[in-house]
């Protein structure tokens, strides 16, 4: 029996290193992509190539720019003293999604993990304390996960930041917005009953 | 508050062209391919555009090659008298993956649907009835889908090719394998019941 036609593997088989794209999924996609008109498929294979290429980490915060610094350090209505330190850029993202928070961002590229040797060193948290000193930081905002190495590393960080005089906040724990009582875990029931607030 | 990142906010958009994947998905993709290693991007960008370039139909049977002829046809082993008839290449691809079928194909490249003005000149059936003549098929297996446009193009395909003295035979329609009785819609249960055999 004969093999698959090798370009359409290839490509597959590409494809297949992304993430949720299984075998399967990849073989759809690579068949779709060569019924699709030469102008479309090269736009898409420009825009992945280029795209990356363009990519370069803010030298300010961290973030992902297409040029020195992010759209949010370069933009001048965003300095108001605040900033909000995350993991990664993806969660910048998430947080920019809201279209609420008018503040700056520190990304941390990464959270401290013992266990696989990730030391503060490893991660951007001397650029932050270097950034509240030269930008006059009013308050710093951890929004790492809450997961054991988020929560370790905002103690950590909130250890160092605060004899700075700098107001350290650190994210809400609950239950999410529609969510349930019944199914929430007892850790988020925990967090929710303590950081209970007047109405 | 600041915009997505363009060249992720392109990527992302160029993504979401293709077929199930959505908005949010194509994101998440765009946000790991910026995060992947730049020769690893670089394949998968050439893979699809290289990809798309090598692609052609095959000259005999309207298959997908990556040269003039597929890699079916260019097989001296298929040259059995049989041939497949299917609407198109990701068809063929589904029959190979049985690794059974060890005749020929002829891609369709569509089905008769006279409501959306493609008749038989429209598709690849004058190209079947010369190949029948010139390389002497013995068997044509009618392989087009079971829906209406399908059966209706089979039935048209039985009436031109019979008169030359060739088998003409349809696969068969049935419960498929796993499926479950009182799951199964009245037509395939019907098909199932026309098609039985002695055991």
């Amino acid at each position: 029996m004969s093999d698959q036609i090798e370009p359409i593997a290839t490509m597959a088989q590409e494809l297949n290193r992304l993430p949720g794209i299984g075998k399967k999924t990849a073989q759809r996609l690579a068949y779709f992509i060569v019924s699709m008109p030469l102008e479309e498929v090269r736009s898409l294979a420009v825009a992945i190539w280029e795209g990356r290429k363009a990519i370069r980490f803010c030298k300010t915060c961290g973030n992902y720019a297409a040029g020195e610094q992010c759209s949010v350090c370069s933009d001048p209505q965003r300095h108001n003293g605040q900033v909000c330190v995350v993991r990664d850029p993806r969660d910048v993202a998430a947080l920019e999604r809201m279209h609420d928070y008018a503040g700056l961002y520190h990304v941390l590229h990464g959270t401290l993990s013992p266990m696989n040797g990730i030391g503060p060193e490893d991660i951007h948290i001397q650029e932050l304390l270097t950034r509240i000193e030269t930008e006059h930081l009013s308050e710093v905002i951890l929004a790492t996960n809450p997961d054991v190495e988020g929560e370790a590393t905002a103690s950590y960080i909130a250890r160092l930041v605060k004899p700075l005089g700098v107001r350290c906040t650190r994210i809400a724990h609950g239950i999410p917005v529609g969510g349930d009582l019944e199914y929430t875990d007892e850790v988020t029931l925990l967090k929710a009953l303590q950081g209970r607030h007047e109405m």
